[in-house]
């Protein structure tokens, strides 16, 4: 007997229609994918636990859509079960400032992730299914079940063609998520037409070497009870993450059913007459919901999600007074705020102490840090020995039965797959209880994952990557790991910090920055080789992005740097003063924090007078916005000894000196103003 | 019996210790790959078809070291099998200057492709074997063969981690390549130690799944029998691809052997000792070959490989006069010149034309450009109806079983796959004859594939990227899509065209700008709205990069533009003047090739005097090496109409004339110079 009757089909024509609509008063969107996926996201969405009234209810389970462009139908979801979206604002659907974007956008309600980018959402899904996986075995206890959430995803073609999904799939069946559950809509149809032109592969035979459950559902279109089979088996596959291709029909009930064309444009007027007429709807009305269907989402979810959300609320109540430590704990982690006093364990270096390279100086920070916040989850592509993220005592985040770790470890180990750990870290972001994700690479492979880092900064996901190698001053590998546009490139990506800390002060503030901010991503670029400790950095100075390290009155030039090349400017500032040149030297590990400073202290480090010149061992695009002059590496590395190499492109005291003569002498009689004056 | 004897084991023996004293010698490097492959190394290269003293011979068989950290061995391979490799040579690995750098760089003789990022060389191998298809599709003839090598990679579990590895090998079994033959060095160790940790598929079975012919050679330190008839095997294996796993021991005869500590670090020197001891050399020697093992290369490599070339250059002689026009036409290809007066065919606009978007005005050029380039090998990842990049009479590069196409087609199926697109593109680029490949994608998705446009521009690969929907005003399908940073990004990378066209004649530049660069790539970026065609362009001004489109006396400001904001800013022109503001408008379609002009056309373009404002809706980044002011979005875009959105950030004539009337203000009493004038 089936689990399902007629007010299935009523809501499932309901929500075809209702995303149908949308795109066709929009004049513009995807309504063939929700067409065929309406049946399989009634049958998830029927059993899911969730409260509208508190979308982010930590122990809710999660929806991705990584195929995107399905949008409409997500927001006919989040409208049917009872979101904060009325029919009005369907009806807006991609118009500018609407609440219902052209793809699914977090800062909307009840949206678990950015999607659209192909690949991504699925990948996001594995971090979701991470942290989940995380803080089941950090807080459950015998007697308390605080998470036990699943997250289910919806994903096309696309996002299997996508190397980041390939990635993120192999790690998630190398760590056994059972709690991740993934609906393939194998529909045969992409936009180069049917999938037989480029991708022929057998997923199924793909996910099964991963390691992944993978089950098939022949008839997506109509089998409910398949659709439920499959879900709820999948549900039982506590070590496996499960695969389940659904075949469907993209553009289900369209006269151009299975045909790209129904794939990115609205459909005809007629079309959508004789859809409506086929699942017995009015062709003449647009928007309509039965009550009947909100009754029924109302009664078979909203109530008992809301429910459970209150039941899990007094759970978590005895929880705290069972074990008052792990509650405060996890209450502060909820809260988003970080231990109060937890920034007093970043260490603090004088010019004393010894030269260190900041990728050593950052792990001494993850050293000191990681006890006052379990919040902490990091890892490396394959670069641990070489990245230093991990702790002494750092546990793995491993399945049990491989004995190499257990899943309240903190340190993942991500394998070659920088794009991957990329968007599994926006997805442990995103699962929420605080998780604070760093992971380790080469700085110029931190590009291999852009797709990634973009999402973070769009989605305001405040990961962070550390990534070390920052420089030809990696030497001997050479040019296709030497960094040179990628500070350029991350610093012209909007909401996106990128330090290159000097010292183990200015590490200590690229940390402490990092962590503050509850919205931004960071990179922190590190470097391989020992840089000294400066005499008058400290992390207060620091942590506002940028500030005057040596200062002298009446400069002849300022030198502003980063990362390794201010210690060396500072030794250039010497030979210039030997000169009878006097230059103020800058330390800048920050951009975007130091944008965010009173334009009063920003004068202060950039004042008019004198020339600025900028010296970093990468482009210079960029450095025009605070520098008259930019002394940088706009060509590619070489591979040979650190030493030798920045001999060979000048970058050294002499160096530096001749160019800021060259600068001095420029400007000798122009009225020099700040580059920081701006008509608007 | 064995194929093999004493002679093969002191080959092995002596490229081992060849390639650990390299390492040794330079103090930095890799010494555990080298002594697991040795063997393998040897049994491919005794029989591959190569000409030393003819590199570039286009029918030879190509080598792919993917995992390019492994080089030191291939300068050994070099040496022994009679390339410009001495051992002084070698003595210099990884020096400043040396023709050995650290990872394999293909401006070093002999080395088909630049490797070390992994996972790239087994993407530009699919590359080179799609380019071997198609020139033996194009030009064999039954009673001549020009065309019939292999490829052969090298790879490890590094590269197979990489997603941009799963997208070319999934695309690679369904283009059916079977000459392609690439060795998974299972090693089971990567820097993290053993792969357990984090890599755990099988990976067997996945490449069964992509379609591809999977062999295991369980001893691949010491079976030499084994890996011959895998290698004869997979030869035969003519429509797959084959993956050859296998098993080897990272480190081979160290004391360390099977440990990640071998993987890249020196060997300790009484491990080199005993290591020699073990392969009855003497431990006090280094860098020794013996005679008979040149003797030998020489004999069944050397010697045939040169013969063989001579027959092919008789044959193709023989091919020249029985086929002339083909014969004519691969002579020119092979020389690496275009045809005489091809660019006659470039479209010419005049205002009078309609507004068009510059995809489809692109699609125009490939179209009208096509019959007289057939080197030209295009494609698009998925979105050829968006990308416009197929002409009309195209045949899509299939396997004929398939019915879809054949491999004498120039257009390639990418499916969903930019980062492999972009890999492969380099490798079909890398094989020779002329091969100029191009691919489609959003603007904002050749991010995806940054990893692989950093190496075209790294090797020199003239690709093309055809980068549609280059802004906000793709609409509707909001910031996940809409690039920002893209174009900073892109621009400070070295050796790289970033065009971004405003209208059909430059549009037309872009393509001719980028089809006659033979060593730099190019991205250009299309708008998907129309355009109109402006009054001033022309192919032969866009072709310097930038000019003056719009001039006027006596200049209070001017203003510079790309793409579809150069029309707005000429109208924002007509606003000024009716303000008693004179401006100039600049079109600067592509930085690259404008900083190759003379100082004095550059300044002509941009004088002194009064101040320049950039306009361009992305990121303004960069743009102050030109502009005193830039008006830009610093900001992720919204879903929306293109027209509302660029209404809502004010990029319309008037916001634009706005911000040009404060810039005026702002310099007034100044003293203005231009930009381009710098200290150094």
């Amino acid at each position: 007997m089936s689990a399902f009757s007629d007010i299935d089909k009523l809501a499932i024509s309901t929500l075809r229609l209702l995303s149908v609509d949308q795109v066709e008063k929009a004049n513009s969107g995807h309504p063939g994918a929700p067409l065929g996926l309406a049946p399989a996201a009634h049958v998830i969405w029927r059993q899911m636990r969730m409260n509208p009234k508190q979308p982010d209810w930590i122990n809710r389970d999660r929806f991705v859509l990584s195929n995107g462009h399905s949008v409409a139908l997500l927001y006919s979801l989040l409208h049917l079960f009872g979101y904060d979206y009325s029919i009005e604002d369907l009806k807006q659907f991609r118009q500018y400032g609407s609440k219902c974007p052209g793809h699914p956008e977090s800062d909307s309600p009840g949206i678990d992730i950015t999607t659209g980018p192909l690949g991504q959402g699925v990948s996001n899904a594995v971090g979701l299914a991470i942290a989940q996986a995380n803080l089941a075995a950090t807080y459950n206890k015998p007697d308390y079940t605080l998470s036990d959430s699943f997250t289910y995803v919806f994903l096309g073609d696309g996002c299997l063609q996508e190397g980041v999904s390939s990635e993120a799939s192999s790690l998630a069946g190398h760590l056994q998520l059972g709690n991740l559950i993934c609906f393939y809509d194998d529909n045969q149809i992409t936009i180069d037409g049917n999938t037989n032109v480029s991708f022929t592969e057998d997923v199924c035979m793909r996910y099964e070497a991963y390691g992944w459950e993978v089950l098939h559902v022949e008839n997506g279109n109509e089998d409910l009870d398949a659709i439920l089979n499959a879900l709820e088996q999948a549900k039982k596959s506590k070590d496996k993450p499960t695969l389940i291709k659904m075949t469907t029909t993209i553009g289900y009930g369209s006269l151009n059913a299975g045909s790209h064309s129904v794939h990115g444009s609205p459909l005809k007027p007629d079309d959508v007459k004789q859809l409506k007429k086929k699942f017995g709807f009015n062709p003449d009305e647009s928007f309509v919901v039965p009550q009947e269907v909100y009754d029924f989402y109302n009664k078979t979810v909203i109530q008992p999600g809301m429910k459970a959300c209150e039941e899990w609320h007094k759970t978590f109540e005895g929880y705290c007074s069972t074990y008052p430590e792990l509650g405060s704990e996890l209450k502060r982690r909820l809260a988003y705020e970080l231990p109060e006093g937890w920034e007093k364990a970043l260490p603090t270096f004088t010019p004393k102490d010894s030269a260190v390279a900041t990728r050593k100086l950052s792990e001494g920070v993850l050293q000191a840090i990681h006890s006052y916040l379990p919040e902490l989850m990091g890892g490396s592509a394959d670069l641990t020995s070489s990245n230093l993220t991990r702790w002494k005592e750092a546990v793995d985040f491993q399945p049990p039965s491989t004995g190499l770790g257990d899943y309240s470890g903190k340190y993942i180990r991500y394998g070659v797959r920088e794009h991957g750990m990329g968007a599994i870290m926006n997805g442990i972001a995103a699962f929420g209880a605080g998780y604070r994700p760093y992971g380790g690479t080469f700085l110029n492979f931190v590009s291999y994952a852009s797709g990634a880092v973009r999402l973070s900064a769009l989605s305001g996901h405040p990961v962070i990557w550390v990534a070390t190698h920052d420089s030809i001053g990696l030497g001997e590998d050479g040019p296709t790991h030497q960094p040179i546009e990628t500070l350029a490139h991350f610093r012209a990506m909007p909401n996106m910090q990128v330090w290159r800390p000097a010292d183990g002060n200015e590490v200590s503030a690229a940390y402490l920055a990092s962590l503050t901010k509850k919205s931004t991503p960071s990179i922190i670029a590190l470097s391989r080789q020992n840089l000294p400790q400066l005499e008058g950095s400290s992390i207060e100075k620091a942590s506002k992005g940028g500030y005057v390290l040596q200062d002298v009155a009446n400069a002849d030039i300022t030198l502003v740097s980063t990362g390794s090349e201010v210690s060396i400017s500072v030794d250039a500032a010497k030979v210039l003063a030997k000169k009878n040149i006097k230059a103020r030297v800058v330390s800048l590990p920050d951009f975007y924090t130091f944008d965010q400073q009173s334009e009063e202290y920003q004068l202060s480090v950039f004042p008019d007078g004198a020339p600025i010149m900028s010296i970093e061992v990468l482009a210079t695009s960029g450095w025009a916005k605070y520098a008259h002059e930019s002394f940088g590496l706009d060509r590619f590395g070489a591979s040979g000894k650190a030493s030798d190499l920045f001999k060979a492109f000048e970058f050294t005291p002499e160096g530096i000196a001749k160019r800021a003569e060259k600068t001095v002498a420029f400007y000798k009689n122009q009225q020099v103003i700040s580059p920081l004056h701006k008509p608007f």
